[in-house]
Order: structure tokens, then sequence, then C-alpha cells
């Protein structure tokens, strides 16, 4: 056999890698980030109450997870007050994307989203055979009306918008959002990415509507409640779309730490208050460290600031290397004109202190 | 709308789960079971070290894992005595058998497996489109000569086989095994699920060969490491092939916890040994119980006993009812004539007595 017979849907397809991992650059620069600011991840941690719950379940890991997650989709529903049926849990927003491209996408199927937006999701589209079509963010912002025109051209049948934004932390009020949902074309259906929900203002995100099948809502525990290492996300959704998911999906692969560390965290609502505020005041600090370097930063309804560093990619792509130099993990949007700022994660007080310290330094680096 | 577009692919699966968790059941009973000697799982569980490796990283899951696995990776490869290019580690051997079937599988592509053998596997390869063919278990065996015949009559691109076997714990000579890999029809590919080595004979497993590209070698850490909760498996096959894996795989599918438990557990091989002594002791108590109820059980390379309840399907299906509403958890194969046995799983010295006082009665309810 000369090669390997692999499918036509994955023989031609690159073997890329959405995300390089912090590990990885530590690895190729031979030291570990001083700050490790770069992938919004939340710093201040899950609470302790959460990280007791996971120790007291470490001797039980011999023991399968529960494939229906059956305890963490109940306290779920619970939480957002709708039916277990409407919720599908999977490893991560990311694993729900890879389930949600094979569920919807053939061959040449068309998939709207904007240019710059969320790398992962396409990635989990092509690899169903699906083709990405874009259209460009409308300052800072992805923009609804661009992604309803653009998907009705294009006979889309999946449209994505992240609500707040990554990777610029830009928002739309929940009524916008509405507009938009009322507004889809016959035969699509919006994946609204709300993993950065609880940081932002209120009103951001529209109610839940279950009985709408032309709309996912995607959630996650990697952000606001800590546990982006555990890999849970889940979608809401209409209760025949959400039975779909069990046709495909990896049903043992949410693993039982990760449920039983989601439950801790969802029922610790004082630490989610305790992270939200903090996030804000690490974005404050962010912005006051962007200006007293004479750069602007984007508003932000998210746990990281976009910093415009003022000139082209080139330029943020030479400051984020100094920065990544100087052991300050951060990362940047990849398309323009997103490309001329750099991202930085809410961080503690000595995560910020050494990004403070480095910034001057990257400036020069980047001008020099 | 009035139903959702489906891709064409999964508009006609069923939202089928391949297991039910026993999770399931004791919600259904309303009660814990007494004894979990169902599912093939360590009841010996992670070592104390191992347990600690996780208390201790447990502050640490707000970071994302490392998308390459790179550390468990490498520490496997030195196992082996491979390049860590021959690795994919993923979400146990399920989610590699979902990865592997989308990277191999075509609609309509033939699947060789035997009947009775492991529905999730089938399950995977029906999600990516394929067809499973089949042939008879010979002897309670999955047989080799069988398989390669059916591969050939209808052109499997895939072939799997179990060895050990589960559901029936029997197995093949390495000297077999190579012997059909020597002899596989070319643009075939033998998924070989070693699942259970660790628990075989020496000489059950063949030797390593990285450069044939159509051999998959799939192992876990959920049998003999005991961490079947936290999905770790990983398949070992030629680079290139291997590589592949990286155009569809969720990359940060095996979480943080999952990686660290890993690795700390394969670098305690004096668990590996006494876990595996335990089994063997546990197998022998099986096999005492069943003759002492006048049953035949059948030799076993794995962590759980078939027995033979010496008459039909139904009659075996009666037993295992009675010992479920007694609260011992077994599990029972799926397709005559493998359905005349029940499965049961080594177990520490409680859970085997608690199976002994269940088993006369059950026998007797199947009687009756």
């Amino acid at each position: 056999m000369l090669r390997p017979p692999l499918s036509v849907l994955t023989a031609d397809l690159p073997s890329t890698v959405p995300f390089v991992g912090p590990e990885a650059q530590e690895r190729a620069r031979g030291a570990a980030f001083k700050a490790r600011i770069g992938a919004n991840e939340s710093v201040f941690g899950p609470s302790d109450g959460v990280i007791a719950a996971m120790q007291a379940a470490a001797p039980d890991m011999w023991k399968y997870c529960d494939p229906e997650n059956h305890d963490l989709k109940q306290a779920l529903a619970a939480w957002h007050g709708i039916s277990p049926d409407n919720i599908c849990i999977g490893e991560g927003i990311d694993g729900l994307f890879g389930t949600t491209a094979r569920l919807f996408v053939d061959p040449g199927t068309r998939v709207a989203t904007s240019a710059g937006a969320y790398p992962t999701f396409n990635f989990q589209v092509a690899g169903a055979g699906g083709e990405i079509v874009t259209c460009p963010y409308v300052d800072d912002r992805e923009d609804p009306a661009s992604l309803l025109a653009l998907a009705r051209r294009e006979g889309a049948r999946l449209i994505y918008l992240a609500n707040p934004d990554n990777p610029m932390g830009t928002w739309w009020r929940a009524g916008e959002i509405q507009a938009m949902i009322d507004d889809l074309p016959e035969g699509a259906v919006l994946c609204l990415d709300e993993a950065y929900g609880e940081f932002a203002p209120a009103g951001t995100m529209p109610d839940l509507d279950v009985h709408n099948p032309q709309v996912l809502r995607f959630r996650t525990f990697s952000k606001a409640y800590g546990l982006a290492g555990l890999r849970v996300g889940y979608v809401i959704g209409e209760a025949q779309v959400i039975k779909a998911y069990d046709k495909i999906r990896n049903h043992f692969g949410v693993n039982r730490m990760a449920q039983v560390a989601a439950e801790a965290a969802l029922a610790d609502e004082d630490w989610l208050d305790t992270v939200v505020v903090r996030v804000h005041a690490a974005r404050s600090e962010i912005v006051r460290i962007a200006h007293e370097n004479g750069l602007e930063a984007l508003p932000s309804a998210t746990n990281f600031v976009a910093i415009d560093c003022g000139h082209d990619g080139p330029f943020a792509k030479a400051l984020l290397d100094s920065l990544i130099q100087q052991g300050v993990f951060v990362r940047m949007p990849g398309v323009a004109p997103l490309n001329r700022c750099i991202r930085v994660s809410a961080g503690r007080e000595d995560d910020l202190d050494i990004f403070e310290q480095a910034l001057p330094k990257a400036l020069a680096a980047a001008h020099g």
C-alpha cells in the first residue's frame, strides 16, 4: 500500500492545528511564560469548592463517566429554566462544533462566518467537507446584516456569530441579535457562540427560545467558570435538533472529572460573581496600560481586551513577538484589519504587572 | 423550518446510544448497584500516586490542555520504544474510532467486523456513512480467516479485530495475528483493538511494526490503568497515517486532568503489575463461582470472564435481569450464540461475594 486509503473527504485536508498551545511555545523558547494571558483562560481559576470537588472525585476515576451527562444536564436545565431535552453537553464548544458540522454539513455545503472569526469552527466545518464563505467585520464587530446577506447569496446552511466576539471583544445588544434571528433565511441555522456571555453587560444575550430550530446557543465552562482544562461546553437548542446530536457524538466524551467539576462550578454562583468583578477590574487595568503607552483599547464585553497597536499587522506581530520573547503569552487576530491589534486576557495583578513592564520594550522593538 | 437541515450522512441515522451506562440503570431502578462489575472497569482503581497527581493538578484546570499531548506522547513513545510521530492520543479508544472512521470511510465504504464485536466501533463507522459487514465468531473467537475472506469479498477498507476479545475474553497468539497482518488485502487497514492487552498472557500481542501503514493498534488507560472515567486512549501506526489524524481530531479533546493522570499512571509500573495479579485472582474466583453453580466459564485473557449460562439468549437475559435487580451490574453479549453468556468483570472480594450470593437466585429466576 503506497499511501493510506483515506476517505475522499479527508484525503486532501491539511494536517493543520487550529491553535498552537502555549506549552508548545514554551518548549520552543526553552522557558516557561511568566504571564499566561493569551488564551482567554480564567487565571482566577475554579473556586476552592470546585477544586475540592475534583480532589474528592479523583479516586472514582476508574469508573466510566455517565454517557448521558444526567446530573450536569439536570443542573443546567434548572439553571436556565429549560428542559434537559434542550441541552447537549460536549467536549468543549470545540467538540460541539465538530458534531454540529457533521450534523449539518454535506460535502460542498456553504457555511457563513466573518473573516477573522473563531478558526476552530472553520476547521471543524472543513473536516465535514463544508465550504467556508466569509464577509468582513464592520467596525471591529461581526456584522449580522453582512452575514445574513452572505448566507442568502450563498445558500449557507450554517451561520456563525460570536456574541460577544472573539478575538475583538466587541458585542451586539440582545435586540440586535434577536432581529438577526428573526430574519434568518429559511433552512439556515445560526450557531450563536456565547462563550464569553457571562462577562457581557446585562441585555447582551437574547432570551432563550428553545422552540426555534434555527438557533443553536453555545456556552462553556472554559471561561467564566475557570475550567478550560476540563473541556465542558454545551449547546442549547430545539429538542429535535438536540436529539440529533446523539446520532454521532462520542457519548462518553465528557469525562467524569469534567462532569463533577462543572456541576460544582455551576452551583457556586458567588464565585462566578467574584470572577466577573475581577475580570472587569483587569480589563480596566489593561485599558489603562494601553493608554499609558499611547495605544487605544477596544471596548470589551469579554475576559480580554483587544489593544489597537496603531499600525498594521506586521507591526502588531513584531510587538507580539517581543512580548512572547519577554515571557508574556498573548495572541493576536489573524486577519486584516483586525490584526492591527493584540489580544490580552484578563490577568491577576502580577500578570498585568509583567505585561506593563514588557509593553514599552515591545513597542520599541516593533518601532525599531 | 419544518425540520433541521441535517446532512445527508446523518439525516437518516438513528439517535442511538451505543451503551446505556450503569448510572442510567441505577436511576431507573431507584437504587445504586451494590457491585459494579459490568463495564470491565478496573475496580482496583488508579494507584494512590496517580490519585495524588490528579489532586495536585486540580487547581490548574483553568488552563487549556496541551493540544499536542506532548508530555504524555513522549512518555508513551519511550515506553514503547517508538517515535512520538507514531502515536495519536484521543478521547478514549471510542473517540479514536470516531476519528478513524471519518479518516477512512466514505459513504458506502464497507467495513468488516464480527457479529457481536464492539458496538461503538460500528456506531462510529455508521456515523461516517460506512456500511458494516460481518462474519460470525468461530468457537467464541473473532476469526481472522473469516474476517480476511469477508474483507476480500466485500472490498472492506477497515477490518476490526479485538485481541483479546470483548465481550468473550478469548484471544489469539501473536503469531496468528501476525499471519493475519501479513495476509491483509491491498488497501485494507486492520484496526487492532488491544484495550485488554495488559491482562493477556505474554505472546498475545504481536511486536509493533510502525512501518506498516495497514495496521492501527489501539490501546487505552481505561482498563489496566484504572482511568476509564478520564477517557485516554491512543493509536499506534505508521507516521503518515498518524499525521492524518491531525486533519480532523478535536485537538484539545484529551483534557488536562486526563493527560496528567495518564502520564502518572504510565510511570507507576508496580501498580500495573499489582492490578494484573489481582485481575488474574478475580478471574479465578469468577470461574470458581460459575463452576459451583454448574456453569462453564470461558477462558479469558482480559479483566472479565464470560460465563456460559448453558441455554439460549433469553435465558441468559433472564439471569442477567435478576442480577441487575439484586444490585449486581453485569452485562452480556448482544448477538447469538454469544448471548448465551453473561460477562462479569474482575471485582474486589466484596464485589464477588455479592455476585456469588446473587447468582443462585438469578439461576433459579431464569429457570423459573
